[in-house]
Order: structure tokens, then C-alpha cells, then sequence
């Protein structure tokens, strides 16, 4: 059945080529670069046996597989089905959600394998993995899954890919200056995966702005069923944030603490965010657009400090908050930031992950500066902020200090990455769609006749069957 | 576009003012009342390390979060995925569904930390939380999802919200007037969540009785992808109940126990769902109401006896006899109860929760009544019933009359505490809507224009665009 | 509301009476197996406090439950909601696919435990299970979710139940001349599970085949809805994947690596898929059927070798390749099946399983046969294969050979196995649908009046309502 084409007619989106040879090629090099240098780390590894009698394990239950492996399945749950059905809240770009997410996690979680291993688990010209790598390659995922949230429906995936390939790459600098040499403490990642993820994605997405989009407004919504889609996305991210906060803590309290804190925090973020959102619209109804994304504010914005003592009381401050903040973003924010600054924001990350970041670096630049020996106890101080080594003087209020300047940094990496990779993208030879186009599935995917659709069609004799 | 909106007319439905007062005013009261009473536990403490030492642990492995986190999460998925997708089957009242038990669940588990905190965890003047009080908080919770079953589609937020309230402050002393004063065994709560939830919601909705309801009879049915989405919350239900009667028995072979013998109720739970469906319709085929809800069964049933040795045959025959009863009622029990005493139970929980939850209750007390040293061992007896310090000479014969106790203890609470609640849910200020209006999420929700509205709305230019 | 039943005049599908005796005769039978048989292992038992004396263990985390558990859970997600939302992508047959695939493994795992424990945790004349019997239960099931995938939408659920109790008996036969007679490593079950479940599955529809299936061919697509419920069950078998095959691997190390090496295998399978799924279609768009299926060969392709020291690159590698295979597959060999073989394959199982099980388990010889003290260790080398007691003296390159024999005898027991369970279920007895009527769930199930069925009702009163 032939059917007219607007796409074709105005923009080459034809992937054919393109994509294929793109993905082989990338595949290919990371074949070549993972022989080169990727290896088992020591527990995962055959030799294991000895490793336990060196280090005087006695189970092997003490292997950190036992420690993080179920909160890296769920971390791993939230950015393929957490981000992707997120996504699907679009009436006709949900196999592009799931689908798209799904492929530029699957390359960036082994590019940032990669990356990641050079920074920190470089040894004798191996990089050695365990399941803490695979954790931390899913984060370094996650801030990509973020700034795809803000371009959603504007691109093709060879666009993904290519930002992917960067962002990764800028994420992985970004985490080494914050994590080593500023030795901040990010567990949950409010800086290094939501602010610098939000506000690259941002800046790409003001880069790319498209004035024509109004053209493809009628697919900018909604239906039924696509809204609860989404939900399976956001009660999956809800559920699992105690995980993603607590998955690379340390050993013992610090990862009991983390998942504590962040379950509060979420918890009182629903509360405020049903408040908002009803309180907002005239005629006090609840939208779905707050309930998907502003109640998830509150797992953001404990990201930093979820390890520390922040207390459960502290949590559901942080996420009253975050609650209110995400859902007056969502209402007068992205309106403004769209009209006037020409940032159109297709999930409202802005009001998801960089307000409710900046909170969460901030909130944590407070914790670390509040703390005590008197709190933390001698050694769960120097603990809990590794003040060791070369940081044996480091004070509490120098390392909030610190941890303020982390902010700084992710912000100025996210504005200067995103232009410079926003600039990459605008070339006209990555085969994105014309604005009336946005949003549909049906640019670069096989999309099957609905039974909708048939009907609409036999109605309409004139008019395409596939919207 | 302006509609007609019936419920405006018949009922005020407005939520603006009084649902973000009700959520914001308890919020902050749970702020206060955290700031209060509520602190880390010794193994989610900063000073877990001179806990260790003193405790003579030798590894982080020993902290309670790596024997609990993996069933905890599981249970968390179970009370905002299972519950909340499980009652997505009515056709237009998904949003409702999903998003009030969120609102609920989210508001519950606050509140419950509080009140099992001051009956279970209070030390010093605080109460001192860790994972295992997160799993008992979504416990608590559980028994509300299970009565906002019965009242699906018939209430407000606000009257979900003030119900919670109530029904987690009873639950709380159900709970301990069970554990702590009759020294009852009910480790995946058969009793105190199913029994007591299930009746309490029965009671709340029989004094919530509407004799107009069939105005909104075309509402009460599924749509075929709307019993697709119960289906979600239908097997993330059953998946996990493993982990769910597990949760928070012994460390060891009792958490072990339970899940086999949860695994084996619920298998054997399908195959009679099945087997009765298909045998009590006149055409033989199966009923997704059935297969959505009586395949659980097998889960409630066990909740009780789980942990102790109820042995996989045992399980296999509870679980069958479960299946039976529950698709039993659904034909012919629940039809009887709205006809005869006007008990609109709109998910059926009579049949999923109550019942199950009293053969759980039964089978508990006869388990616990047969127990022998033999059959447990010296040490496993003495652990498996806590027959330690005043509860040193209770015998099990005397242990199944405290367990038979318990579920009469969790009868009453329930229809003492379902009618007061019922009574304050009948004031006519809390903006339920009316009859006509009833299972329609249109009434408190921001609805898309769906496609297919669209296409009605073509054809029938008289008719209001949304259902 | 009378309407006319094309496949009540064809054939008979009346399972009134036929459904409910099979289910539940076979749980009559499970429970007093289970009673003769079935008792709870040590690890489970109540007296598992004097075990622990006597193996020296100090603490309850030693406890198989806490290697093992998380990942259970996440195998047993993959087969109820991974299989069963994988197939429901059919627009018409989401109840038969996740309904019927609960069904029979709901039974399947029953049998599977009993068949199981004969062969392998028979002591005493008692099969004493803990959470690896559970594991194993579910793997054997998987392998008859596979072969429903072939014959998906064309047969009743009696012929379903049939085929799991022929099947799970036959596969545990398969199971134990490969790992206890040949002592061949299949942790993942290249071999057992899905070499042996697709051309078990692919020879039963051979024998099934229907010449007239083409009269429902409209069913046989997809609609929108359907394609994203069937990315719930594609992700969820993504994502757990590295559970599946690291589940029952030796504690430590070996599930680590099989962890990570899945892990890895899977990532670099999405790349492929989508650049073949784009290169082999004409207009280069993407193609839902490969990315919900051939996503997933990756797993399958390392599910022998995943516990051995493939590495990470070795992974990448054989990930890659089955990405390719798998979709090619999909495109040119399932149509060339279905014309010249007469192998009716709903779901693509050949592509999916059969061709990567293929490819899975010579990789496992592969990487067997190359093994070295040098790369295992002495110890890990000996521990990896097992190379103890009789075993003591085989050396690497005959441990390949015996892999590959692995390999050849899953295929014989596939082909003749099937030859003979196709040949029962093709008796006239059973109550399949006729040709027009496949793909429906119309036949077995009561199915709600949609919103859209009203409408084409409305607007075609000469024609049956529900599609």
C-alpha cells in the first residue's frame, strides 16, 4: 500500500546506509578496543580462588557480586525500562522511545565501559571490570537516556548515537575532575549524571531548536493508553531510585543509609507533587505529565547526599521540595523556556533532572558541610568521606566547598560540551526529520496499520490510513 | 473545548484547594513528626563500624540490608506496580488506578513508619529504622491497596487519603495486638493484611453503598488492552509474592522456606484458577477477571504458614483449594453480595483477599498446632515460634489457639474500624462523585483526546468528545 | 449479544468440561508425587541450625538463598512476563500469549521439579529442593516457552499443557545425559534449553502444519499498542538475561563473569540487529519484529560459555555475530521455512533460539577446548570444569568434543521428541481452533467489546462486533 510521504519530500531521513554503517563500524571498534584492553577484574575472574586465600576471604559470598549485584539489575531495569516506557508518552513515538533508548544505552554502556575504565580501573594496561563497572556504565548511560528526554522526537538515531558517543566521552572527564581530583562525593549522582546530563541536553536542544515545530503539535500529546505506558516508566525509576542512590555506596551502612533516605525522600515528593499539580490547574485536575515525571524530582535531588547523614526527616524535606520545584517547572517554566529562550524540552527534563539536580548538589554540599565527628562517629567520618590520604586535613566545610565547586564544574562541561556537540549535530547530513515530521514513528520505523487507523480510513477514503 | 461535565452539576468533584491542602498539611505533619522520632537504625548508622565490633561481625555482608534489600525491592514493586496496575482493567479509570494508589501508597508508608515505629522500633525516644521497617511500612500499606480495591472508582483522593490515615493507624494496632500480645506468627500477614484489609474495605464500601452505581454500568467493564495492563500487575504480584511471605521471616532456612513454599501455592493456584474459570462458564472460556486476580490467591493463602513446615505438598494443596474458592466467589459470591447486601466490591477483594486470607489464617493455626521437635528439630522449634522467655512453655497446640485468636482479633478490628471510616467517608465534603460519574477518570484527571474520541467525536457531533 | 461463531461450526474448541479435567487431574497427581516425594533440603529445612554446626558455617548469609535468590527472581520475571508479553504482539491473541504461557509454566514448573529432582536431588527415596531446584524449574520451563513461540496462536491450551508434560520430561532426560553422562557445562542452557526447546518446537509445528493458515492472515500482525506490550517482555528478557545465565553458576567468580560476559554479549547484539534491521529493508526503517526478538539472540549465543573465561571481547564478538544471524534470519530463512519446509514459526523461535543455541553451544566447545591452566589457574581450572573424580584426567580439548556431542544430542532428542509429541497433539481430540480462527482470542477466552469494536459497530450493523 503506497502512501504519500511529507518526510521524503523535504528531508532525507532514508537510513538505509547510514545507520547500518554506523552501528557496524562502532561495534567493530569496541571489539577491537575491548581486546586491547578489557579484562576480568580479580572477582570476577578464574583465578578468584587465589585472590580469596591472598586477601583472607573466607566465603565467597565477601565477592561484591553479593553486594550489588540485585541493585545493579534494578539500576539496569530503570535505564532501559525506566527511561524508555518514560518515553512513550508521545501517541505516536513510543517504538521510538523504547526503541531509540534502547540502542543508544546498548553502545553507550560499552563505550563508557571503556572510558570509564581508563579513569579509574586502569591497571598494568588493562582495564579491569567487575559489576561496580557495569553499574557505573549504566550511570554514565543514564545522563545520555536524560538528554535524549529533551530532544525526543527531533532527531534520528544516527544523532543519538553521535551524542551519545560524546556525551559519554564528556561525562567520563566531567566524573574524573569531580570524583578524583576535586574527590567529591556523588554517589547518586545529582552533578555528574542530572546536572550535567539535563543541561547538556538543554544546550543541544536550544542548538537544534526548531521554529517550524508548532508544524507537528497535534502529535505533541498524549493518548489513554500511551500515559500508562509512561507510568510503567516512572513507577519503575520511583521504585528503583532507592537502588540507583545506593548501588556504588560503600559496603554496610552507607548503602543501607543511601536506599533509606532516597525511599523518604521519594515518597514525600508524590505528595507535594499531586498538591502542585492540582493546585495549578484551574480546574483542579491532576495532569499526567506531573504525576510521570515531577514525583521522580525527589530521587534526583538526594543524589548526593543520600549516603550521608542526611537523616529521613531531612530526606522528605529535600523531597517536599523537589516535588513542588519539578511540578512549578512543568506548568510556567517550560512554557517560558520554549517561548523566550527557545529551549524546547520535549520531556521537561529541566524540571525532572537539572532543577532538581542543582537541589541535589547543593543540598549535598550542605550535608558534607554540616558534619560531625559527633554524628558520623571517628571512623564513619573518615569513612564516609574517604578523608584519607593526601584528604587526611580536608575539613567538612572545605569538602562542602568542594562539593559546590563540583556544581560549577558539571554546569560549565554541560553548556560547553552541549554547544560544541549541539554544533555537530545541526549538520545537515544525520537524516533528522522536518519539523512537521517530529514526533512520528513512522519516519524510521515500520509502523503496523492499527485497527484505529482502519477505521479512520474507511471513513476518510481521502486521507492516509496511518496518521 | 468545552464539555458538558455531568459531575459538575450533580456533586462537587472540585479538588483545587482541598486535595494540595489535605496533602501539604500532612506532609509537613510527617516533616515534624520525622524531625522528631525518626532516626538511622545501628546498622544503617554512620557509627555501624564500632557497631560491627562490638556485635563481633566480621564483614558488611552480616548488615541486614544484603539478607532484606532484594525482597524489599520486590515488595515495593509488588504494592506500586501490582496493586497499582492490577486495577488498571476498568477501561477509562487506568489513571485513577495507578496514580491514587501511588498517592496513597506514597502518603501510607510515611505514616506507617511512624506508627509501626512506635509500637516495633522505639528506643530512647526514637524510632530507629532500617530495611526491615520499609518492608513492614509497604506491608502496612499492602492492607490499604487491598481495601482501595473495593472502592476503586467510587471515591476521592481525598477520601482514599483520609482512609489511609485510619486504616494504617488500625492496621498498626492490629498488628501488634497480634505480634506482640498474642505472640502470633504471620510473617507474609494472611491475617493482618490480607484478612484485615480485605474486610475493612468491605465494611468501608458497604457503608459507602451506592444504589444508583448501575447509572455507570458501561464504565465497570475492560477494554481488551486495559485487561493487557491488569495483566502487568497481575504477574508482578505473583512473581514476587515469593519474596513478599519471605520478607521479613528468620535469617535462613525460614526466609528460604517461605519462597519455595510460595512458589509451589501459587503454581498450583493457576492450574484450579484455570480449571474452575473455564468449568463455570457456559462456554467454556476463561475469563481474564479470574486469571487477572483467583491465580493470587495461592499467595494470600500461604501468608501465614509459609515460613513454617508446611512442606511443598501441603503448599500445593492451599494453594489449589485457593484457586477454587476464589473463582467460586468471583461467579457466584460477589454477585450475591451487591444484590443482597449491597456490598460493591469492584475488584472482587472478597474473593482475592478475604477469603484466601482466612483459609491463610486457618491453615496458619493448624500448621502451628501440628508442629513437633521432630519435625523442626530442638533449635528449629524454639526459633521457628519464638518459644523463648515468658513464651519459653507455650506448646503448639496452644500457639494454633493464639493463631485462631489473631484472626477473630483481625475480624473485629476490621468491621469496627471499616464502619467508623466508612461513616467519616460518608461526610459530603470530600468531592466524590456521583453515580453516573463513578469508574470515569475524566472526573479528577487531566484526559488526552484519544484517537479513537476523535473518531466517535466525527460521527456523532452531538455527543461529547470524551467518554 | 448474540453473535456468530466461525469456529464453532469448524471445529470443536468447546473446552468446558476437556480444560478443567486435565488441570485438574494433573494437580491431583502433583500433589501426591509431591507428597511421596518431595521434601525441603537442608538449606531450608527447620533443622538447617544443626546443618550449619556440622558444614561450619557461622553465619545465615552462607545461605545458598542469598547467592542465589535475586537471581531466581529475575529468571522467573523473564519466563512469566518476559515469554509472555514477548508474545503478545499479536493484535489479537495478548490474553492467549501471556494467559497460556502462565499456564503452562504455572504446571511445567511443577513437573519440572519432580522430573528434576529424580535425576538430580534424590536422596533416600525424598527429592529435597531449596532455591536452585526453583531455578532449574523455571529454566526447564523456559524451554517449553520457546517452543510456544512456534505454535503461538494455533493451538488450545490443552495441546499446551500436552506438549509441557512430554516436553519437561524429555528435556530433563536431555539434561541428564548432557550433564551427568557426557559432564558437559551448560549453565545457560545453549544446549538444554534452547537448542533443544526450538527444534523441539519447530519439529511439533512442522507436524501441526495447516496448509489453509493464510485465512488469518490480518491476524497475524501487530497493532501499535501490541508492538510496545511486546517491548515490556523484550527488555525484561534483555535486562535479566545476565541472571539467567550466571543463576546457577558456582558461587564467587563463575557468576560474576557469566554475569559481565552476558552482559556485554547482549549490548553489542542491539547494534548489530538494528544496522541489519535497517540494511536488509528497503526503505532502511527499523523493524519492530527484529528489535523485540533478534535484540535478544546475544544472550541465547553465550548462554554455554558465559561461566567460562570468554571475556569481554569474546562476548562483544559472539554477540555480534548472533545479532546478525538472528535477524537475518529473520528476514529470508523464516519465510523460506514456512514456503519450502512447511515450518509454520509464529514468533521466529529459529531465529531467536534455535540458530543462537546453535551458535551457543559451539562457542561453549570452543571455549572449552581452549582452556589453560595458564588462564584459569590451577585451581579455577579444575573448578570451572569440574575436572574431579572420574573426571579428574579429561582434558580440555576432549571436554570440547564432549560439548559438541552436547550439541548433537539436544538436536536428536529435539527432533525425535517433537516427531512424536506432534504426532499426539495432531489427534482430533484435543479442541484447536480451525485455520480462519488462529490468532484469535475470541475462542478461548471471554473477550470485552472495545471501544473501536463499538465504533466499526456501529458504523457496519451487518457485521459481528468484536473483531
Amino acid at each position: 500500500m503506497e502512501r504519500p510521504r511529507h518526510q521524503g519530500m523535504a528531508k532525507n531521513t532514508y537510513m538505509r546506509w547510514r545507520l547500518p554503517l554506523v552501528c557496524l563500524l562502532w561495534e567493530v571498534a569496541m571489539i577491537v578496543l575491548f581486546g586491547v584492553f578489557v579484562r576480568f577484574g580479580a572477582e570476577a575472574d578464574a583465578h578468584w580462588e587465589e585472590e580469596k586465600r591472598e586477601m583472607n576471604l573466607t566465603s565467597d559470598i565477601e565477592n561484591d557480586f553479593y553486594f550489588r549485584y540485585p541493585s545493579f539489575q534494578d539500576v539496569h531495569v530503570m535505564i532501559f525500562v525506566g527511561f524508555g516506557f518514560l518515553m512513550t508518552f508521545l501517541k505516536r513515538y513510543g517504538f521510538g522511545a523504547v526503541g531509540f533508548n534502547f540502542l543508544l544505552a546498548a553502545f553507550g554502556i560499552q563505550w563508557a565501559l571503556l572510558m570509564q575504565g581508563w579513569f579509574h580501573s586502569f591497571k598494568n594496561g588493562k582495564i579491569l571490570i567487575g559489576v561496580e563497572n557495569l553499574i557505573n556504565a549504566d550511570f554514565c548511560v543514564g545522563s545520555v537516556c536524560i538528554a535524549f528526554g529533551a530532544i525526543l522526537g527531533k532527531t534520528s538515531p544516527i544523532q543519538l548515537l553521535v551524542m551519545t558517543l560524546f556525551q559519554v566521552t564528556l561525562f567520563s572527564v566531567n566524573e574524573y575532575i569531580l570524583l578524583n581530583l576535586l574527590h567529591v562525593k556523588d554517589a547518586g549522582g545529582s552533578m555528574t549524571i542530572h546536572t550535567f546530563g539535563a543541561y547538556f541536553g538543554l544546550t543541544v536542544t536550544r542548538i537544534l531548536y526548531r521554529p517550524n515545530l508548532e508544524q507537528s503539535k497535534d502529535k505533541q500529546g498524549s493518548v489513554y493508553h500511551s500515559d500508562l505506558f509512561a507510568m510503567i516508566g516512572t513507577l519503575y525509576l520511583w521504585m528503583y531510585w532507592p537502588s540507583f542512590n545506593s548501588a556504588i555506596s560503600d559496603h554496610g551502612d552507607a548503602q543501607h543509609r543511601s536506599a533509606i533516605n532516597t525511599y523518604c525522600s521519594l515518597a514525600a515528593c508524590v505528595l507535594t507533587t499531586m498538591a502542585f499539580s492540582s493546585m495549578l490547574q484551574k480546574k483542579g485536575k491532576l495532569d499526567m505529565v506531573h504525576i510521570q515525571n515531577a514525583t521522580l524530582a525527589g530521587g534526583v535531588a538526594v543524589g548526593t547526599s543520600a549516603e550521608m547523614m542526611l537523616t529521613p526527616y531531612g530526606s522528605l524535606i529535600v523531597g517536599s521540595i523537589s516535588g513542588i520545584v519539578s511540578t512549578v517547572g512543568y506548568v510556567y517554566f517550560t512554557p517560558f523556556l520554549e517561548s523566550r529562550l527557545h529551549i524546547q524540552d520535549t520531556c521537561g527534563i529541566h524540571n525532572l533532572h537539572a532543577m532538581p539536580g542543582l537541589i541535589g548538589g547543593i543540598v549535598g554540599a550542605i550535608t558534607a558541610a554540616a558534619a560531625t565527628e559527633d554524628v558520623y562517629g571517628k571512623e564513619g567520618f573518615i569513612k564516609a568521606f574517604d578523608f584519607t590520604g593526601v584528604y587526611q586535613t580536608r575539613t567538612p566545610s572545605i569538602q562542602g566547598g568542594f562539593q559546590a565547586a563540583g556544581i560549577v564544574v558539571s554546569l560549565l562541561m554541560a553548556f560547553a560540551g552541549g554547544a560544541i556537540v549541539g554544533g555537530i549535530l545541526k549538520l545537515p547530513i544525520w537524516g533528522d526529520a522536518a519539523a512537521e515530521n517530529c514526533f512520528e514513528d513512522d519516519v524510521y520505523w515500520e509502523v503496523p496499520e492499527d485497527e484505529e487507523s482502519d477505521v479512520y480510513h474507511m471513513h476518510n477514503p481521502d486521507k492516509p490510513a496511518s496518521p
